[in-house]
């Protein structure tokens, strides 16, 4: 069985619990709380040496970090993840898209204004993010409002990564209002078959 | 054949151009300047609406963005990426590894340094990268110090992903004397068949 070392609240964690909970798999989760310092424990550090959740426990001493590559891990020979090299390397783009233009302005906001322990202190850096989120669901909006999901015509976890910050894009000072395609793609995805919601 | 809108001094696309040097296919390659705003013409954001170089065209009118997706397409089913399910998504979690934790950090230290217009201007900023980026080496060199490749004993993309910006890191002000590991496989890359040298 697998086991997650996950933070309920982080998107990058809420990824692999859409995923498993989307592929009916069994799996255990040990919370995760960076912030008391349980990512900076020589236990920690031996599964994942950057030091940073999730991490996906495949088996007793075999540990894979980074979200996006437990994404594919889990996804690859399913539905979640296509067949054919090009659609594989476009949910790849979009995976790193996620992870280099989108998770570092919206996801980065949204922990400074909500779970900084000071967050009026960080209200100059968070600011500094809103461009940048801007121009990544501006990018998502071009393609959404031309097809249902980001590669093909079907959910994939190109999806589950980018839902994964966007449906809690608020948190981080974002308005959703000027993308209908955004929003109307995050009811989509909610509507999918064993959808998990972000504990509260 | 394959055409590449690269910049040649970028390490992103370098690495676009090592694979395919290391696999020898044959591609032509045109050279971008986002200074002079050759990633903001609508031709461009045709090809990448996210407005970034590379770009790989694999025939007219089929544009996959985002290096290391790039690298994934050119290297599947080849020796440079693995089979296995875990081997390969360990080639991931070093991919996204070097797009999260090692290039926003190293690359963009480079570029204020090197390539900015104003480098004195960015001197503030060109510092606040180097925490992370000497942060990222570390877990490097934990990892070659270890074994000689990033993922099983065998040169893959991950190590071209790696290579890219760290052969550099002295243009971004990175001292790699404390890092022998991450010095030997340097000259280990170097020594790959068909090694590509970045263009001076």
């Amino acid at each position: 069985m697998f086991r997650v070392y996950g933070t309920s609240a982080s998107g990058n964690c809420h990824k692999v619990r859409m995923a498993l909970e989307a592929l009916a798999l069994p799996y255990a989760w040990t919370e995760i709380d960076a912030g008391r310092g349980d990512t900076r424990t020589p236990e920690f550090l031996a599964m994942n040496p950057n030091g940073k959740a999730p991490v996906l426990e495949i088996e007793p001493g075999t540990y894979l970090p980074e979200s996006n590559a437990i994404l594919w891990y889990l996804a690859d020979g399913t539905p979640l993840l296509p067949s054919g090299a090009l659609p594989r390397a476009q949910v790849l783009q979009w995976l790193f898209f996620e992870q280099y233009s989108h998770e570092p302005y919206i996801a980065v906001a949204r922990f400074l204004r909500k779970f900084h322990p000071d967050p009026e202190s960080q209200r100059a850096l968070a600011e500094s993010k809103m461009k940048g989120g801007y121009r990544a669901l501006e990018v998502m909006e071009g393609r959404l409002a031309q097809e249902p999901y980001f590669v093909g015509d079907r959910y994939s976890i190109a999806d589950i990564a980018l839902y994964a910050y966007t449906h809690v894009a608020d948190d981080g000072g974002f308005d959703l209002g000027p993308f209908p395609a955004v929003r109307a793609w995050l009811d989509r995805v909610r509507a999918q078959p064993r959808y998990a919601a972000m504990p509260a």
